[in-house]
């Protein structure tokens, strides 16, 4: 690497490197220079510029770059030659040098040989995703306005947050810092079941509340604990594609039992190929969004305890309804001890923490605590004591408040510049909660070109298609309103409104 | 419930309770009465003591108390009648009162009916615990001296822990409040690799790097991915019981292979067995210590090669190592990617930290962090980024370097002390790194029966025969040093020694 090179290939190191906020520049130059020896970028017994043609260079002080230069020649990485300059010392081991060649084998499918079956399943970005239509662009998980599953947790209040963590940080009760071996920390489970009590109609003592790391590990953990390899599940139609992967990441046999307007809506035929277990999301059905009705509901318990099998009650965001009475929850009915209620702090805090619960039946109290501390040593007890704290002192609840609020006013907003979708022969549906909506579209149309076409406006919005199992019968669009700048909103809506009525007249004439 | 009865209730609920440190006595007496009230304690109609001789029994003024019933009555859980007191006016709606039945069928088994049978192998305290001699014991999880895996981290640095996470969260960058989908945070990665190049000879770029919650949960990604149901995972016979535990819950077959000398030492006889995984130990093998010779290293990576198998190298705690120099990772010596390292924050730090990581081969990198998102969306990105200033500003090196003296020290101690059970026929094993010592018996002896001795004076130690898989071929002890204080481990160390003499000389009289 020539001198000049080396510069311009540590000026972007620098400005590219994410280092800690307060490290001094010195130890910038001394880490950048570090890995690029480490790296070979710059191999044995190649010279560095000198320190003075550097400094200027990087547009810093000698001084820096010679504190830099020291470090690295007191760590062994450069040696000095006498009136010759710094040359590159850092003999690395025999095996350092082998570089293990990259293999880029494909299978005939085109998948990387060496996966399983379940696991090319489980680490496909392809498969089930309902963003398929630009899962191979970079940005995939780049957040723009409508993507579904975002939200705004911008008006969180962290400055409290950081103080409740930073007064549990100072307490340090050592019982906080272990794992947790008993499902999770006592108070924050004692609130929970009283939040859950008085908001959702849960019926449980608080020995039945576990804490996990998010849906994804209660699912799995229901899973893994109340079924085996090749069982089956009765999963909605169209489904949730997350729970679905974690499903069949598990060996498990999907069966597809179609929704209406009741939810879901198992027929004479699906009676016959009998579950093992029941995903279900019947205060608000993922994605389109109806509530099951109370026959429905009686309906599936009454099949579960007759078929001994289990139903999993996804709640995962029921805090967020904006019109009528809340629901009462499946769990708050069942009289035989055969629903896991789950659900997430993700949606109501922040997505990083990861915390999640689940409302278990009492006789499954004792296996289920055993089994998620043996597959999935759950720890971070003192985020859960902060939590507990956050619930304790009220701000939990006055911030769903806040945010019941700011959805609401998000999905109004919304609502008012998709209208004009219906002269394309799109229906809104008509669902008072969570934090999306969604556009339905004729069978023949192709949702997942709409969605394309929103995606060229730089809109990330989801083919409701793509959330079906077996054959992509519903066609339209998942558009979630809980990320987008209430002021945006009507600006971006009425961009998406010509986009969907543009693209349907496109596709009706050819 | 008689008066002087609740009284007594709330004395009892308001010591056991564990409510945040700072809620006040009144908010304590509040939450204890509604929840009394939610829990039916305390009926419906129910009539409650007066203010002043509640307050004289529970030791509180007169105005804590009425302070707690004035918050009752505005949130309707009590009613005042005039002239006759107060009421629990809080009527549960009609799913409440329906509790369901707490059912305890089991079957023949003995096992409660309704797991599946993965399931119950996941979730038992009974099957494969080493601690199965007092897995019964309410006190499972209750550290004593010498319980294997129990770190000590009361020298850890908690003061500048909380100052460095209370640092990130000032900062608050949006981007660690998300989740997690691109393997972890980088500068966390960066350092990481730096550490492994430089102390563990393991050869990498910051790419294959991942973080991930714990080993727990790199074993199991490394088995969803890279195995089907019923394919076939060698195991070191003794071997680690929580990894097998993991591998079992993903339906593989385990084949056992014995350890010699110089580690896993595979036969003519298992080689037919075609392994999918490779799961090892090498650079100090769990539980019996011993190294992986340079020939065994290359027989399994020729012959992984060979199979197209995958090797797990599961690289616990190479961090403490006493004597001698550090050995290379197996990773290291790796030509054709088919080695999967996985190392652990959680003995360095503190275990509830659940921070580990995983260097996969390059051409599995890709798949990898799809699944790792998919299967156990990571989150914590706050503690990683704190994580990450812990090792650069070097606070990491200082805290192994100490912790290797304290632990070394009471590894020396305890070698000292159990000396003596050479005189009944026992083997200290010569292992000069890790966290716990490995005495060895005769086959003929009762390992269990040993154990169970040293428990009943209070020092637990896992008998050797429950870390074997199959035939319980291996006798003798796990003995942890590191939890047991430095100035007591002399003492218990005599005890321990004693026993084991003791247990020894009855079994071969009897």
């Amino acid at each position: 690497m020539k001198q000049p090179v080396l510069s311009e290939w540590l000026l972007t190191q620098l400005s590219q490197s994410r280092f800690p906020a307060r490290m001094p520049n010195h130890r910038r130059v001394y880490e950048a220079i570090r890995r690029a020896i480490t790296e070979q970028v710059l191999p044995s017994g190649c010279r560095l510029p000198s320190t003075r043609s550097l400094a200027t260079d990087l547009g810093m002080s000698r001084n820096t770059v010679l504190t830099a230069f020291d470090q690295l020649l007191d760590e062994g990485y450069v040696a000095a030659r006498t009136g010759s300059g710094t040359y590159v010392a850092y003999n690395q081991p025999d095996e350092f040098s082998k570089n293990p060649n990259v293999i880029h084998s494909l299978n005939p499918e085109g998948n990387i040989i060496g996966l399983s079956r379940r696991g090319l399943i489980a680490s496909s970005t392809q498969n089930n995703h309902p963003s398929d239509h630009s899962s191979n662009h970079p940005s995939n998980h780049e957040v723009q306005p409508f993507t579904p599953g975002a939200d705004d947790y911008s008006k969180f209040p962290f400055e409290l947050w950081r103080r409740l963590l930073n007064r549990q940080w100072r307490m340090l009760d050592p019982a906080l810092l272990d794992s947790s071996h008993d499902g999770g920390y006592l108070p924050l489970r004692q609130s929970i079941a009283d939040y859950l009590r008085v908001s959702r109609a849960v019926n449980l003592k608080v020995d039945q509340v576990l804490i996990t790391s998010g849906t994804q590990q209660s699912i799995d953990l229901c899973a893994r604990l109340l079924t085996d390899h090749n069982d089956c599940v009765w999963v909605e139609n169209p489904c949730y594609w997350a729970a679905r992967r974690v499903l069949e990441a598990n060996g498990l046999q999907l069966h597809p039992v179609a929704v209406d307007n009741e939810g879901m809506a198992p027929t004479t035929q699906d009676f016959r190929v009998k579950p093992r277990l029941i995903y279900t999301t019947p205060s608000h059905q993922y994605p389109k969004g109806m509530v099951m009705s109370y026959g429905r509901r009686r309906l599936l318990l009454d099949y579960a305890q007759n078929q001994g099998a289990w139903i999993i009650e996804d709640d995962y965001d029921s805090e967020f309804r904006f019109e009528g009475r809340p629901i009462s929850s499946l769990q708050g009915m069942d009289q035989d001890g055969r629903v896991l209620y789950l659900g997430t702090f993700s949606k109501v805090m922040y997505p990083g923490i990861r915390l999640g619960y689940m409302v278990i039946p009492p006789q499954l109290v004792a296996p289920f605590k055993n089994g998620l501390y043996e597959l999935q040593r759950p720890g971070q007890v003192m985020i859960q004591a902060a939590l507990a704290d956050f619930i304790e002192e009220g701000h939990f609840a006055s911030h769903i408040r806040r945010m019941r609020q700011t959805y609401g006013e998000r999905r109004r907003l919304l609502q008012a510049a998709l209208a004009p979708v219906a002269n394309a022969g799109a229906r809104l549906s008509p669902v008072d909660s969570g934090l999306h909506l969604v556009v339905e579209f004729d069978s023949n149309v192709d949702d997942i070109r709409v969605a394309e076409m929103a995606a060229e406006k730089g809109l990330r919005v989801y083919a409701l298609s793509n959330y079906c199992v077996g054959a992509k019968q519903e066609k339209g669009l998942i558009i979630g309103y809980a990320y987008a700048a209430t002021e945006h909103i009507t600006h971006y809506g009425n961009i998406l409104a010509n986009v969907i009525q543009e693209s349907l007249r496109k596709q009706a004439l050819a």
